[in-house]
């Protein structure tokens, strides 16, 4: 039993497969598992990469059954049962698990990653955090005002979950932490754009709460540009139809392109990538290998695509792993794969949020505090929940921002 | 007043001008100020880099005649008392306090520098946690003994505090931390060698404390080989006069290298690169230009070097911001510089320390918890001592370490 990918999907699938007579081998080129949903307070100095990410190793320590390899895969040989790893090893499977994620997508303008980085690794926050608090720094050392102008100009690309975060938290970095830390400027004055090409924020949601969503990201002092397609990025800054936006840092949350399993594997995808799946989440033509999370094109009961989001890979991955459980005892196949959601979270800032249960809807600080809690609770090691909670309190109660460092990028010294 | 350093030095200097009639501006290349002696921790993955790291504009901000500067120094020009700045920019001064610290050095052989990195920044510090941590991961999947052999075996070149505490510390995660996450490899099987060239650990301590740590480290696992000077250094391993030793993993603690600024004075300078400087602690023929810290060689009241710790720069740039004020209001001068020394502190592990002050000495668990709770106080940030505090007690009660995470050093995907 192999599983690619040690995020929600993978560990789920991992973990439901406890009791199975099986040995189960993870596989990922990292070696920790990523709380993916708070990476962009890694990105704005608000926690740090250990905080919110835990040795893979660790969590499956006391799974006797589980064996994990740090290793990245190159292929799929479906014909002859094996995952092929970089360097030339392989690793034979029986059955297999895909659970590989996604990342951010370009369409079709790649060389935009250059200038725009996204948010998915833990590499991408720390960079986009020494970008950003780089800005405020080159702009206090400036004479020029253009210059200056620029530096303080912060455009993220995308008006989905990750877009209205991170645009939220750069206001804050800027209007609150940092506001008394310079002479030369004043990063209250900073420029925090969020271009979106669709007509609004947050597609996910419900209109009414998109547009709370919208005035609330305004009151922090973001400016929203709705209908916007973004038609050039580069080192100068962004260009849509209406306006060409002098901007030293932009930040990409816009597209999501499926990692290559479906490649790999050589079936059917759809225009993200990702691998069409049969109602049991295998691969058509294939039932010993499954594909879930991030990486699996599937429809919800009501035919709607499932989102890709941490739940739905947790679903998905305990459905897989107990399925396969079931084979392996001969037992009774459970009956396809159901998606149920459970409601919708987004935050924009101190007090500020959003939530779709589908039976209530919250708004402002009652959501804000459930999106907090909700959180903590969902961070999967103890350690990671006690020091996210105390650093949040913490800057809550002063404002600040502990994680505040520029590393990485220098040659030396 | 130009402060060129914001290390334990320049800060205190800093601020023992706060209420001097004068503008301070402090110039760092980083935005931060770190807490050196906890940096073995970040590298070996028990602490995160933002625990021991605070903003230099945070600390700096309520000082109402202090400005910050993010900007690397190229050079002084003493007779135009200018500040040369890459880029091209300077900065003028008509007092200079020279805080710039050390790095290691290689005794002349600076191409074992990339095979044997030193601990002096936090890149230092996550680029080795991610060599110590990959090597585990790197020995889990290799299949040949040699090469795993020579994986899991760790050399500590340099018997002072960090090669002491770097030793212990790796012998503590291969050990405790990391001892049930793995199937292929016994990481309790992990060979950590400190190699010292000269006769005995720890010289700044008492021989019996000193004998004392070795015997601590021993107990810990670790092999400690006095009176070895390291020959050679290579991806290979380290080889001394009675062994080559296979190792992928090398940490140098061995030598310290002021920083340039006695060759930008063009002043006298020790073996080390160190300015020689008056008993006010100012450039010979520059009575307003001062170096401090581990930049500066001085004396202490019975003729021996002040050793390169935070106390001694602490008590340097508080001498010389005191100086300074009385110079600005045409006081009295205060006397020349004289050290004191407080005492001397080493950790080896778990329980494990040692405590020298003179009047008394302290050793095992009393002289651990003391070394825990000193540098909790001194640990410049209310967020920074909760954080780390936490931390260690989570440590302490589960054997874990929570910062294991291998990041960087890696072109994509």
């Amino acid at each position: 039993m192999v599983i690619l990918g040690a995020g929600f999907g993978g560990l789920s699938a991992a973990k439901a497969l406890k009791n199975a007579p099986c040995d189960v081998v993870v596989i990922d080129r990292r070696n920790y598992h990523l709380f993916q949903p708070l990476l962009y307070q890694v990105a704005t100095a608000a926690l740090s990469p250990a905080d919110i990410a835990s040795p893979i190793r660790s969590i499956l320590s006391r799974q006797r059954n589980a064996r994990v390899l740090m290793a990245r895969v190159t292929g799929i040989d479906a014909a002859r049962r094996l995952v092929e790893l970089e360097g030339g090893g392989a690793e034979p499977f029986d059955h297999l698990v895909v659970a590989t994620g996604a990342r951010h997508a370009y369409f079709g303008h790649d060389q935009w990653e250059a200038v725009a980085p996204g948010l998915k690794k833990i590499d991408d926050a720390t960079d986009i955090r020494r970008r950003v608090l780089l800005a405020f720094e080159h702009a206090e050392s400036t004479t020029e005002p253009e210059e200056r102008r620029a530096l303080l100009t912060f455009v993220v690309v995308g008006g989905g979950a990750t877009g209205v975060e991170m645009a939220g938290a750069i206001a804050e970095l800027a209007h609150w932490a940092l506001a008394d830390d310079f002479h030369a400027i004043d990063p209250t004055q900073a420029r925090i754009v969020l271009v979106e090409a669709g007509p609004r924020l947050l597609p996910a949601f419900p209109p009414e709460l998109a547009e709370h969503a919208r005035q609330a990201l305004v009151k922090l002092g973001v400016e929203v540009q709705l209908g916007h397609a973004v038609e050039e990025c580069d080192s100068s800054g962004v260009k849509h139809r209406n306006e060409r936006i002098p901007a030293r840092t932009i930040v990409w949350a816009a597209g999501v392109q499926a990692s290559p399993a479906a490649k790999w594997l050589k079936c059917e995808k759809d225009r993200a990538g990702r691998a069409i799946v049969a109602d049991d989440l295998s691969v058509p033509g294939h039932p010993e290998i499954f594909v879930i999370g991030d990486t699996a094109a599937v429809n919800d009961p009501n035919g709607k695509p499932v989102p890709g989001i941490a739940p739905a890979a947790k679903q998905m991955g305990t459905y897989v792993g107990r399925l396969l459980a079931a084979r392996l005892r001969a037992k009774a196949k459970p009956g396809p794969f159901r998606y149920r959601h459970d409601g919708s979270l987004a935050t924009i800032g101190r007090n500020a949020a959003i939530a779709d249960f589908g039976w209530i809807r919250l708004k402002g600080r009652l959501a804000w505090w459930l999106w907090g809690i909700a959180h903590i609770y969902f961070l999967i090691d103890f350690r990671g929940r006690l020091v996210v909670a105390l650093q949040w309190l913490w800057s809550y109660l002063t404002y600040r921002r502990g994680a505040r460092l520029i590393t990485g990028g220098e040659s030396d010294v």
